[in-house]
């Protein structure tokens, strides 16, 4: 099977754990690494087995090269979209961490791009990719639950208080806030139990980081046509129950550590509960980058797994949230945040 | 020490239960029953005990009984202000089962009859006066989280199918829904955690049962003034997850089935978890007859683990959200549901 070459944009810990993980994956070669400084560009390839002539100080040069298919783009949230635009001009494919852009607005200009062309355009939400989760998606599309009823997911870290203001966790010019970074998981999750169906009803409250204003604490409540009601929760500033769950007419589900999971328990009504278990058998990123390299390989310009109407709606869900919240960005300009989360 | 005569009003489940429950109790004496039909006093005073003589055949003959010192009400829902009033006015205690009454209003004037009579009038929130909840309480009021940053708790049933539409859990008629029967004790929960202070800002989601239109599922999110963020849940018609949970600036703990717990777990930042064990060494419904007894004794008329400001913050809570469903009963006519529950 054809390899393909990836180049990584950004030398974080998320790109170092990318670039770890990818090792674990025999389909991938990991041919580059940019950065906005040569030194950090170098430090980065060394240490990751990249050939010194293809650790790029810019990200123009890393645009540039021939040696590279696809980038996996690790910057911060609010960099996300001007650095697919420019590898998508450059004739690169993109997989991009998540959040996959500031709001859903900006999401579609990328995925517009891509599309011009002919480019493949994904979010990097790994956690959709596991093994168990793309079991429990399939269970549930199945019907194993019969008509679901309620889901939750909670996620919620408390960020070092140590840590200074202008940290992107905290950095309202780098995209901060919990949403954008622990929200997303617990949105994207619940939307992929959902089949990404557009809530038919939102809800959204919560509290900000005073210190800057970005968004601390929140609850987001999405009701769906099927009569499904979710919950997600997020915080920086607090921890949350970790686990997931699903409910629906024939029974539940629960998921420990749903956005790392390799477990899930499925209790149907009036039977024991038993449990699921999918343990990795490569490192958590390395799910990702296999199921790209097989759509992309496949001539697809979109992931099967993580679809663009999924991180269409997964943004506009989280722009709702921080319109309730009145959490803007500079991004947000003449956004009205909240207006596209419930369009069918 | 004197032990109180407990006359018991209806003979349902719940009625069964406490009876069941208060022979593990030493300081109490099952005194009588009063029941709508003399049959069925009868069959349940034989099968708990009573003396025929005190197996009344009416609430009125209840209420005149001498050998009787407080009245456990366990009628539905819609008939607890109405019953709690007969019995006050003819000079009993009572204690009530939750919810106490449909709304705040109600148990406004069953409190202010009772403080008139100079009689004890409790919630019977059986929940609250487990020790393992009595620890938790005095646990956080003695700070060992810091700060309360979130908390959560869900109380979720499928109740079945098959039952009539009468049935009180789904008739508007006896104050059905979710947020009575399931929901306050998810709400009664969280404000324990929260020293029942009034939240700054309320949030509430959810739907309704179509056939009678009672509430179904729902989330009421409560924001308080020192930041803590709490959300309950609720549904008839969907489980949820059972477990508590509260997290504060030092750690966080669960509480395992929250509603009758025995156990749970502390885990302070950077440490081990810790499991709290709290066995019940009575019936689950014992600790509430024996802390109304001590405070009787005590020539208290409020319950000093569910104080009267308590069950007046759950009620304005459970008819807020009722309020943001648009689920009102005949009682609340002339309310604004939700007025009263963000007042300090």
């Amino acid at each position: 099977m054809k390899k393909l070459r990836w180049g990584i944009l950004g030398t974080g810990s998320i790109a170092n754990r990318f670039a770890n993980d990818l090792k674990t994956y025999d389909g991938a070669v990991l041919a580059a690494v940019g950065s906005r400084a040569p030194e950090t560009a170098a430090a980065f390839g060394a240490a990751h087995g990249i050939g010194a002539e293809n650790c790029f100080g810019s990200y123009e040069a890393l645009a540039a090269s021939p040696d590279v298919d696809i980038v996996y783009i690790a910057s911060p949230h609010s960099h996300h979209a001007e650095h697919m635009t420019q590898m998508l001009e450059a004739g690169k494919h993109v997989l991009c961490e998540k959040a996959f852009t500031l709001n859903a607005g900006e999401a579609r200009r990328v995925f517009d791009l891509a599309r011009k062309k002919g480019l493949f355009a994904a979010e990097a939400m790994w956690t959709r990719f596991l093994p168990a989760n793309r079991a429990l998606s399939a269970l549930l599309a199945g019907g194993a639950l019969g008509e679901l009823t309620t889901a939750s997911a909670f996620f919620g870290n408390y960020f070092p208080d140590e840590w200074p203001l202008t940290h992107r966790i905290y950095n309202p010019l780098l995209g901060g806030g919990a949403l954008l970074d622990m929200g997303v998981y617990a949105v994207s999750f619940l939307s992929m139990l959902a089949g990404d169906a557009a809530p038919e009803r939102l809800s959204a409250v919560g509290t900000r980081f005073a210190a800057t204003g970005v968004d601390d604490r929140s609850v987001l409540t999405m009701i769906y046509p099927n009569g499904l009601m979710s919950v997600a929760g997020c915080a920086i500033k607090a921890q949350m129950r970790p686990d997931g769950f699903v409910s629906g007419s024939l029974g539940k589900i629960s998921v420990p550590l749903f956005w790392k999971a390799e477990t899930f328990s499925v209790e149907l009504r009036g039977k024991e509960a038993e449990e699921r278990r999918y343990p990795l058998t490569m490192g958590a990123l390395a799910y990702e980058a296999a199921s790209v390299t097989e759509d992309i390989l496949a001539g697809r310009t979109e992931s099967s797994v993580v679809p663009q109407r999924a991180t269409l709606r997964v943004m506009e869900l989280l722009d709702y949230a921080r319109g309730a919240l009145g959490c803007r960005y500079a991004a947000d300009e003449g956004l009205c945040l909240g207006e596209g989360a419930c369009r069918p």
